[in-house]
């Protein structure tokens, strides 16, 4: 069967045309420009451009598809079956001709723009669209009666079989070029690289014949603590691996702060720190490529987020001018730069490394990777978006004006600095709750699902004892006591004697509240000191300071909705950080999690390139508010002091919480300046 | 005394205009595109755009300037002349303002384009226009409330202060770019590289302040012998050292073929002698730059020009596909790297590398060198130029049409593979002369300026002794040999009975002819063999050939001059080298030596990007002839075998050297064909 220019409709795109008959598929969704993938470029060989054509009657395409609308199996799609076997109903779009009016799909497998749904709560997809993809050629062979280079033939053959010109080559490639092209037979397959749509593209890898082994990138989220790798197949997007490993940088301070320190006061420290970060970039690498099965070799390229001090120490640039005003970055521009660059040994020379655009000195390329993964630009509802760390970053904004500051929350959060903080790890307390009658606590430890009240707990977690308290579960503890009337909004921890429970315990001229006393079985005391609390309403308050600063800015007094970023925001209850102050009053419900949103930016800017330069775009656009000179910050910060504040109302929590009204003040007056009375004497409203 | 708009010429460009009054004088030039050089773009610092005004009656350019045509000396001025001089009648072209008609003369060295001078015998000069140029900046310090990175507002300062927009910046440089610009309290001097006119410019180099060390580049000549450099001062074009070494990988073969079998036998030995080369440059940078007091890190650009083997060991490719047909070059174009790419580490990380293109498989970048130096292509008359080296480059070409060729001579023009040969060092016999009717030789080693038959010649050559005989005395040896009619056309040396001459003496079956021998005083006995006479026919008759091959393509029978170039070429005489028939017949005063012109054209595309430009078009259009597969290559070899030639009148030659017809053939016959006597009957012309 065949008729005379026949109509062809690609679904999902919905693009049409007619074409003469015996035309390809492919040829027809070029022309029409349909969003069907090759490699090979029409050769048979790539099997990416995999169609499934429809029959039957359409009418909502105005299309009855008759069977023999293409051509039949021709000898390279039987061969390409019997060797890799093709899906019942597909054909490959090169080999298929149009006979007849037919309606073809191009499944997503077959879409170079492919959707990626990701795993986060959120709803958003990533599209495909990378910086690296791969072409397949057929290069003249040398003749030395027309003599040109090798590589000056790929570029001919680029420009004749993709109309791909100016095309360069990375160094290290070229290098290697001559005896791919000849193990090839004059067939290879390269990988073209763009810094950006409108950059020339470069060879960046290349391969013998057609390449089928993938190609794969790298999203790391490099945070002062821990450096966090997903590795991603630039083709599907999937993310095939992910891992994570300590920031090493860590023996050399805990903080941002005590790291330029340390770079200030040792010659040569700033490069220690550098090798350090590199040397553990390098063996993630090896990891999580082992980890996947596949060789490092095709990890083409990096996206790092990080902030400004990880940032310039990844670079080797001294991060000295980073610890005081007014905190000048060597560049805040998005990079381009080579493994070679960075001395990533793991990965190929050539590979390229992005590192997305800083804000500002103290408001780096992660605040941007949670701009890119969140979008408050795009936001109609004004949202703060607080990404919690040992840095706090945090974006306030709507489709009007997007704002960001960052706020030194110190490592409370994260359980250090805390008298039974550790790391979150198996053993260590993670959710609490304290019984407002009986003041008695009951936890949950990490490794285990129960909680220390229900039966079969002291067995499952005799193996790793209960070792300590991590950030979620101290963050839990402090709103708890104030829940269950045993602390004070200033903080202060009540006496056995005011709270009515022996859990109190004093300890110096302050006191403690037990959570769990181990030592009979060898194991350690947990407790909720004085001190404690008082780097708990340290970190709180820089967190909510930094969070009015843009309200004010905003010139706003509520959000409309909160998002807790990081890793750590997806394992603390909204009700518990508001109790806390921690954020402004919104709704419970207005409170999402939106996991580790910078990994979630670098993935999105690793697998699409329209992303990238969108980001350095909105990030020239967003206003930057310097916390540490703005005087309104202190005042803000000793507002926030209280818990949960002592002159912001918090009515949507008053809603659904009632706040025991206490004062354990030995004078008997609390930090708010009211006269408040030394017992308990049941809940009342904030 | 003041005029309104008055009229300004410059000279030597002939530029005019009328200004208003009080404009400077550097204001004045820039709008009329006159050529007045500036790094701190007006600030009265850097004494670049010093002027020379005339006063007077100038009825050439219609101009009276009276005295008080520009401003009084101001501070600046008189502070600079205090501080470093300014030479009498100079000014200030930033701070000497416009007030009345005036002449101002621009001296060469206040010219970017200044013409510089060459040593060589040629009259032509460089034009400086260099790919790397200083600026001096004010950059706007870091604002916390307007955050941008130093760079972002260093980029800001050189579209402010001198028009450059979208500047890069080399990485290496960015790393350390904080430090400097504190030092020089906001001020800088960036050196900008662009590797073509249109090229986004990047800072490769940064200093605080004014930086007023100079900067500097290294014109590299990398033969497969010895590497010569010239360092040269970006600013004025000034060769301020020039320094060779040898090859190091001459361990790994002599000439560029064994090599190539070198890295072809070897696994890693390509990489071996990539990296002995490297390090040898290495040295050379440290050891020209030490000659010169400078520092290295003021070298910024380095310009290389080499064959296509020593190309891709200095690139780090395997040479192999060179060392076989079709002789295919990785890459042809021009390159552009940095020193960093290369391992160069004796220079900066981010100095500039260029790399003439490649001609063909078998003619390199020193070729493509010879061809800038030497413009054949602007020739009215149709030249010959030879490069003499261990590989012969071969040039032919007027204003219609260049060809190129290479022609495998060996490294018999050099010494080697000759009995007595050396290189050219003290004690080494670099030319000679016998007396036809004595036979006795005289002869000049190097270090000594007398011949062998003057009076204190052995005095003076006591201390070296006579060693050896070098590539010129050699050549000059076997031209003799014919002259005397010590060796027929064929090439064979007679018997002393058939020459008259006890020097002509037995070894094995053949003879050879003494030159000198020192073995009384134990030295060695120095003597031309029948085997050197072999090697340098073999030689010559591939250098002619090669010639010849060209000249079939242009379909010519006799060229108008020849061009010998290379180190050897200038010691070559026209007589000797047309005698032996080395060279076409073409009167003796065409002859001409353009002294070690590859590096001549190295040091022009170190001066100036515009040649960079230029020579990468002219190779694109050069016809390139391969001799290794041409049949007609092996009739023109065989045919000049014969000395001069076997076919080929020598009628130019003629007129000037008689040459005897003898034969030694034990036979009666000589190579020729034509019966010859035995005993030689006095001379007859060729």
């Amino acid at each position: 069967m065949s008729v005379k220019d026949p109509l062809v409709v690609f679904t999902p795109s919905g693009k049409r045309g007619r074409f003469p008959a015996g035309t390809p598929v492919l040829t027809a969704a070029r022309q029409l420009g349909v969003d069907l993938d090759s490699v090979c470029g029409g050769r048979g060989i790539c099997s990416k451009c995999q169609i499934t054509p429809s029959y039957g009657e359409f009418p909502k395409h105005g299309v009855t598809a008759l069977e023999g609308a293409l051509s039949d199996w021709n000898a390279v799609e039987a061969r390409y079956d019997e060797k890799r076997g093709l899906k019942p109903g597909r054909r490959l779009g090169c080999q298929a001709q149009i006979r007849g009016d037919v309606v073809i799909d191009v499944p997503p497998e077959s879409q170079v723009h492919r959707q990626v749904v990701r795993k986060a709560a959120s709803a958003r997809v990533i599209e495909m669209d990378p910086a690296t993809r791969l072409y397949y050629i057929e290069v003249d062979e040398p003749d030395m009666h027309e003599p040109t280079g090798d590589l000056e033939r790929i570029a001919r053959a680029l420009k004749a079989q993709w109309d791909i010109a100016d095309v360069t080559c990375a160094f290290p490639v070229l290098t290697g070029l001559q005896p791919i092209l000849r193990k090839g037979q004059w067939k290879i397959t390269v990988a073209l690289h763009k810094t950006a749509h409108d950059a020339t593209p470069q060879i960046i890898a290349a391969w013998p014949g057609l390449h089928e082994g993938g190609l794969y990138g790298l999203a790391i989220d490099l945070g002062s603590t821990t450096i966090a790798a997903h590795l991603t197949n630039l083709d599907t997007g999937e993310v095939v691996a992910s891992s994570g490993i300590m920031n090493p940088q860590i023996r050399f301070g805990e903080d941002l702060m005590s790291r330029v320190s340390y770079a200030m006061m040792n010659p040569g420290g700033d490069a220690e720190m550098t090798r350090a970060v590199r040397e553990a970039i390098n063996t993630l690498t090896v990891e999580i490529a082992t980890e996947a099965q596949i060789t490092t070799d095709l990890i083409l390229e990096t996206v790092f987020v990080c902030n400004p001090v990880m940032h310039h120490l990844l670079l080797g640039i001294d991060p000295v001018e980073l610890g005081q005003a007014p905190f000048a970055l060597a560049t805040s521009e998005a990079m381009n730069l080579t493994a070679r660059d960075l001395h990533l040994n793991a990965l190929p020379a050539s590979a390229q490394i992005h590192i997305l655009p800083c804000i500002a000195g103290h408001v780096g390329a992660d605040a941007a990777a949670v701009a890119l993964s969140e979008e408050p630009g795009k936001s109609e509802d004004l949202v703060l978006i607080v990404d919690v760390g040992t840095n706090a970053e945090i974006l306030l904004g709507n489709t009007t004006r997007v704002l960001a500051c960052s706020s030194p929350t110190g490592p409370a959060f994260e359980g250090a600095q805390i008298s039974s903080g550790q790391r979150a790890a198996p053993g260590a307390i993670e959710a609490i709750r304290i019984d407002p009658g009986t003041k008695e606590p009951r936890f949950k430890v990490i490794g285990c699902d129960l909680w220390s009240d229900e039966d079969g707990f002291w067995d499952q977690t005799a193996s790793t004892g209960i070792t300590g308290i991590c950030g979620s579960g101290i963050i839990e503890a402090v709103a708890e006591l104030r829940m269950a009337g045993l602390m004070d909004p200033s903080g202060l921890i009540g006496s056995a004697a005011q709270t009515g429970t022996e859990r109190c315990i004093p300890e110096g001229r302050t006191h403690a509240y037990l959570i769990h006393d181990g030592t009979a079985d060898g194991g350690p005391r947990i407790t909720v000191t004085q001190g404690d609390i008082r780097a708990i309403q340290l970190a709180k308050s820089a967190l909510y300071a930094g969070a009015r600063l843009l309200m004010d800015e905003m010139n706003v007094d509520t959000v409309d909705r909160v998002v807790l970023a990081g890793a750590f925001g997806a394992h603390i209850s909204a009700k518990h950080a508001m109790v806390l102050g921690m954020i402004p009053d919104v709704p419970l419900e207005k409170v999402t999690s939106a996991g580790n949103a910078a990994g979630t930016g670098a993935r999105i800017a690793l697998c699409n390139l329209t992303a990238r330069e969108g980001i350095t775009r909105t990030v020239r656009e967003i206003t930057k508010v310097e916390t540490a000179i703005e005087p309104k910050f202190q005042e803000h910060f000793v507002n926030a002091n209280a818990i949960p504040h002592a002159t912001d109302p918090f009515p949507e929590l008053g809603k659904v919480v009632t706040l025991p009204v206490v004062g354990f003040n030995a004078q008997g007056d609390g930090s708010d300046g009211r006269r408040v009375r030394r017992r308990r004497r049941g809940n009342s409203h904030v």
